[in-house]
């Protein structure tokens, strides 16, 4: 008997700072089963990631420290050239606090996803990754990193012996060498929310998805990151969730919810 | 036979930030027993806070949390009216990335300090004595409270149940009140190093000081508060160490450094 | 022949941040005749103010300096006790720096507005008005000061010999005394739009509005604000503007968007 | 007759922020021509510049608006790869803010100079480039801008029609390129006051620097930039003033301190 195939959605989330809304963390909290919750340097002030993780607890969501660049004006989506010794003090403080935050609320932090522009860097600069690496692996080694498949970031995590988790999204068009195609290119995006089901359907059940020319690409992934800030994110999010599960997969987050030790 | 008088000495330290250098962390972890290291929201960066956390492990000094107003500007000496839910997430927020950064180092934080206007209002003021409170406690309630003696800080602490530790500060003139004289009153401060010494001496062998008039006021502390950031603070520091060892007291931190479990 | 009632109509806009969305500024610009343009402190990137600036300018809306704490996480709204020299230097810099987007947007700011709990603080503390009033009149002595009619603020305001803009609110209840129900007290918010619409009219008509008790009682108003963050703002606005054009109200800033010299 | 040669001396003041002081404005004051003054995006409180600014008019030193990456953490020194519409409007909201603290000080920021990993970058990166000019442009096309001799920065001010004013180093080490000798390079900086001051004037007088290898090349500068923020800077600054003046060198700024029209 064969097992049924699983599969984690995750999405980012406590993304709000003091009067500033965004995202609707509670709609996304029922669909997810991972949740990368932002640690306040480029967004998320305490009190925001204080509920998003007493909510995550709640349901059953396991909560990941989506660490970023320490600049709220660009909300971490800028490459800032910082020094690495910085960047892994940064890397380290950001989970500390996001992990007091979850011990409060009962669980823990259970796996790191570098947010923005830190998580694109790291993707191809050996330097940034190291530094994320570093922070991961002395904060807690037992962490897994989230990222890009083939990356050099989950390639630094590996040598350093942290487990990886790779990621894919629902959204986004691939091109034949497994890449995801650059944002601002026509047809980045898949908007209708069937085809996205229907695409990430067929990623978890056989692995592979189909390029805007026709062919098939394999992609390996432990995890789907669904948008959590576009308008209809969590009815999006609804529709690919639903489909998996009409399409028997079983959602089931990399990491379980820790319980306080 | 009667055991030796013990005193802590404490400072605030991790306070530069960037580029901005203040105070001499090196030195003062070589007179303190506990260092309040500053949690990035008044002050200091994450490398700083780092390195400061790990030069305290190195030399068996205790580490404590200084949270502080989030308010760069002001370096946390200006009173904030914010609402309770978010200065207590703010606390834990602070704690933990302190905690993430000490863990690094191979110990933890052991006690809580405010900072600046927070411990001053929270030394008057109900709802933000409590608000620190409910934090310490949700975040790790063995945690000691160190402020004021007779603060409504302390007293919030023990009716929640934590320890507190008493602080009694080197270098301030106190009234007969058992208050500190303000600080912008005449005669607030005690500069010479030689006076200072000899005070602490007194205070923590006859459990009183000398107001300016000439009377005697007892005070009861657990802790001595050393200045960092005025010129020659190591030096004023090393002289009270000195006068006390002199004196025959035993310097040791209130709560010994926690190794990691 | 007597002229026609005249009225200004006024709203906080320009507080998005970064990535970070409030408030509709185009659809607001097209019903007020002043705008109160966050500066950068509280709340408003530069790119946002320049926007703002430039649909204000284009539409004949007049700019006012909207200052505020130096305070994103409160978004200005927390009272900070800070040093006078501090924060009459901070409003210098938040006007300059509005000042510099309006004149590159062909026009200049025209009047200043403190934003928030710097409102409420500069309205009945005399240290924190008077910083205010001394940074306008340092800056351009001929602009004015918007503010609470009879509040500390004006009073500063007046006696430097600075002008002064009275404000009413379209949607709070009044007290007898003529001055706002608390925020949080019952009944502090009128929400039924033609309520709202028809106490404005004969707010600028008659010079009264009713008390939640039936009094009415006068006041004096040469500005109404009305909100620009809650939902359907805009639709309210409009309301405002629409009910007193009907009644013969004539709609115009108190200071004429003025052209760069 | 032949007139006297002239030259402008600059440095960086105003780097200070709330309780951080950083380098000795008043010091440098007496010694400079030319002040860059920060704008508080990567260093400068408004009171210290409101200082920075008073002292400046006072002493006849012409005031330049140090322009820089909005970044505390990394004191403007991290490359930060921001889109050019934020750039061009923090550029601007940055002269802004500046030009209203000095035209509270009786005069008006006369040129602007880009700071740190925003200068670096300027001097390469065309986009960069193009959105600071565009700034400076924008807000006061009378304004020079101050840059690297050659950089991509200076070309673009002037296709703009800019005035440009070209800028050599008293203690950096030059290759036969006419470039700097990267910082990080075993000589990249000349440690001795003296042959600081013996380079500066045979820059001054005869348009060359010798290279570390004994070539001479040919310099043309506009002006010489001074370090403010290292041990000993006010005495090396002024040991390069008196050698000049001693050569019978003019010290005058670029741009005469503008008088309030």
């Amino acid at each position: 008997m064969q097992s049924a195939p699983t599969i984690d959605l995750n999405a980012d989330l406590g993304e709000s700072y003091g009067n500033w809304r965004i995202g609707d963390d509670a709609g996304m909290l029922s669909v997810v089963t991972s949740a990368n919750i932002a640690c306040g340097f480029h967004a998320g002030d305490p009190l925001t990631l204080a509920r998003a993780c007493a909510l995550a607890a709640e349901r059953g969501v396991t909560i990941g420290a989506q660490v970023g660049y320490n600049h709220l004006p660009g909300f971490g989506r800028w490459r800032i050239d910082m020094p690495t010794p910085e960047l892994t003090a940064d890397v380290i403080y950001q989970i500390g606090a996001l992990d007091g935050l979850a011990r409060v609320a009962g669980t823990r932090v259970a796996y790191v996803k570098p947010h923005g522009a830190l998580y694109n860097t790291a993707a191809v600069d050996e330097r940034q990754a190291q530094a994320v690496v570093d922070a991961v692996a002395a904060y807690d080694s037992s962490l897994p990193i989230l990222g890009l498949p083939d990356s050099v970031l989950l390639r630094c995590a590996e040598a350093a012996g942290l487990r990886t988790i790779r990621e894919a999204f629902a959204d986004r068009a691939y091109r034949r060498t497994g890449r995801l195609v650059a944002r601002h290119k026509p047809g980045a995006f898949i908007t209708d929310d069937d085809a996205v089901a229907a695409r990430v359907v067929r990623l978890v059940r056989e692995g592979v998805v189909t390029t805007r020319t026709g062919r098939e690409v394999a992609i390996e992934a432990d995890s789907v990151c669904l948008h959590s800030d576009t308008p209809g994110a969590v009815d999006k999010a609804y529709a690919v969730r639903t489909a998996l599960e009409n399409a028997g997969v079983v959602l089931a987050p990399v990491v379980p919810p820790p319980a306080l030790g």
